[in-house]
């Protein structure tokens, strides 16, 4: 059996990979009268007072709504908001596991930007954080802008930055693999969509140079009929010269290859023109833009894929639980660039120099260190930063 | 230290009263492998390929929300979404305690009902039932009603149909204890809002035969110039002869008080202008239109109060876990009249009749047994009225 068959039977076993647990007894009459009628008027009253109070006197301070609506569900696409589920509850529960927050998950039935906007800011007064999951671009950029202006507790758009955050840990450690520099490695990203936006920002911001974005219609360029906005503005700060082409044309000579895009689209000859000891990180889920072993027989020095059954996993599992544990912890306002930034060299820190090698470059997921360090890092960066309320 | 007070230190302890517990551990990559990617994505598909499969591969089948927009919380009138959540949560404590349904809190930020449809119908893919609560009258009749219509899961205003399964329980024993009958008495109503109107409907229902409403302006007749229309169409079933008044008019030889209006509003020679032997019940939370012992004095020879701290307790945690927990066992795609009705006699009937008297009319809230009965008599109900889908 697969691990796809395996994974089915499980969820049929399991129904449902969360549970509300109840924080209080309820055995006697008293304690009846204390977590409910008539005492509970009394917390009720405080919060009316003082909003604040909210943090303090309900789950609050530890809750994060994961949302969806569907759209841009792992790289299965638009499979709708419940089909979405199983993915939300396996977030919450990672989100449990590694930094001890309550998440809980919302598939929404619209895929309308305001009417999305709208219902998260509803929700928003029963959170501390709004984490966005798996919609489409470009809404989903339009969406986490929108919410991040009217909400006041911190909106994180996971596929964006989550992956941006950790690709970018798990690059800084692959160059120290290879022996290149970041600012003088050619990074091409394939697939312009939330991730690859996200991801191209997040490593220009850290010092990358040059980097070309590449999206099904070939290389982003200034004024390409296709380019959204976002695409658009990345196009000019990715590709000043204007140059065109395909994918293979991208890849011909570069150092660094990231794929967030489609499956077994990329091959071993495009591999095999690259710059000497490429690092290839085909991240498609679940089937990645060219199976590792493929990838390394075509030369690749460093491998990593989005998976969990093959080395060098660069999942968002290692950014969004700490980055949450921090923010809330600090009460911050926002998740901010300086947050982001910490999280990844936190994580990158974590590679101890004398264990780093081509098939490691990320502590595993399932290293429970992860989460309090990167925790740590994020809420120092947002004290630092000036967002942090507590 | 008075019950609010060491209810607010509680609170301060307890930092929320429910969490989200994970059902599955991740320990090692392949349990991250099942429960997250690559595994997890053959779950999605299924539920992509057949909807109803949401319900056995997600915790949807038995996971209710809890939803209010915070505008009549207990007796605290428009105190707020944040406000609100204390009770929310405590609704969510007792629903897992007493029926081991798992139930989420969400605290609107809107008071529009088109708004409030609106963003309750979008996240409803993610639960099975929708438990609204502690929305003030009229809008309250309105968003029920609307997504009853609209959504393909139970929706139930527990404020009016909670409240009325557990009065009409508790008047079934009480009139035993007093040894008259259902359509030989006189009941007054005091609180023409969701709960009072859901209660008249519910006696008229079960057998009341002379029923009289009386709100803040008095007795409620056709044509009242304040009548909302739930009231205007109450009135027409309730007071034939046009009958106007106050309070006190309406409760002279009257067999049954029940208040759900607001604190000390009736006096102990209201009472006393009562027929012999009177039932009353003053259920404003958290003070009731009179305190028990003065009403005990007076000479109503049975008294039940919504409070916990007092014998004959009314309180809906009798009703929504069994309510719900029947609808989620059977799948039911609504909570209608003869699953309510059922609810209230199965409720009823766990009173022996030699344990039955004037100070024993319920049983205890916190009578675990409650839970089950219910549910058991409630999913029997929905089948045999052709609600249930399982």
């Amino acid at each position: 059996m697969d691990i796809k068959e395996q994974s089915l039977q499980k969820h049929y076993e399991w129904k449902g990979k969360i549970e509300v647990k109840s924080r209080v007894a309820i055995e006697t009459m008293e304690d009846l009268s204390l977590a409910y009628t008539p005492g509970v008027a009394q917390p009720c009253l405080e919060i009316q007072k003082d909003y604040e109070k909210s943090f303090a006197l309900t789950r609050r301070s530890n809750l994060v709504a994961v949302i969806t609506d569907g759209t841009a569900v792992l790289g299965l696409g638009d499979i709708g908001p419940e089909a979405g589920m199983p993915v939300m509850e396996g977030k919450c529960a990672l989100f449990k596991e590694f930094a001890d927050v309550d998440a809980f998950p919302l598939c929404l039935r619209t895929k309308d930007v305001d009417e999305i906007v709208d219902t998260v800011y509803r929700i928003s007064g029963s959170f501390g954080g709004i984490n966005l999951e798996d919609i489409s671009a470009p809404r989903c950029f339009e969406i986490e802008k929108r919410l991040k202006e009217i909400c006041d507790i911190p909106v994180f758009h996971d596929d964006q930055h989550g992956t941006a955050i950790v690709v970018a840990a798990a690059l800084l450690n692959a160059l120290k693999v290879v022996k290149k520099e970041l600012d003088a490695v050619r990074v091409v990203i394939n697939g312009a969509g939330s991730a690859g936006i996200a991801i191209a920002r997040h490593l220009l911001r850290i010092g990358v140079k040059e980097l070309t974005m590449v999206d099904r219609f070939g290389i982003l360029y200034d004024g390409a009929p296709e380019n959204n906005p976002a695409q658009q503005e990345l196009a000019q700060q990715t590709n000043r010269s204007g140059k065109k082409g395909s994918l293979a044309d991208a890849m011909e000579g570069a150092d660094v290859f990231i794929g967030v895009s489609a499956p077994n689209i990329v091959s071993e000859a495009m591999v095999k023109s690259m710059a000497k000891d490429p690092i290839v990180f085909p991240m498609a889920n679940p089937t990645p833009e060219i199976m590792p072993g493929l990838a390394k027989q075509a030369g690749a020095k460093v491998v990593g894929t989005g998976r969990s059954d093959f080395p060098n996993q660069i999942n968002n599992v290692m950014a969004f639980p700490g980055v949450f544990r921090g923010a809330l912890d600090c009460r911050a306002r926002d998740i901010n660039e300086e947050m982001k930034l910490a999280a990844s060299v936190a994580l990158a820190n974590l590679v101890d120099e004398n264990e780093r090698s081509e098939d490691y470059i990320l502590p595993r997921a399932t290293d429970k260190r992860i989460g309090k360090v990167v925790a740590a890092a994020v809420a120092e960066a947002a004290r630092r930063s000036g967002v942090a309320r507590i």
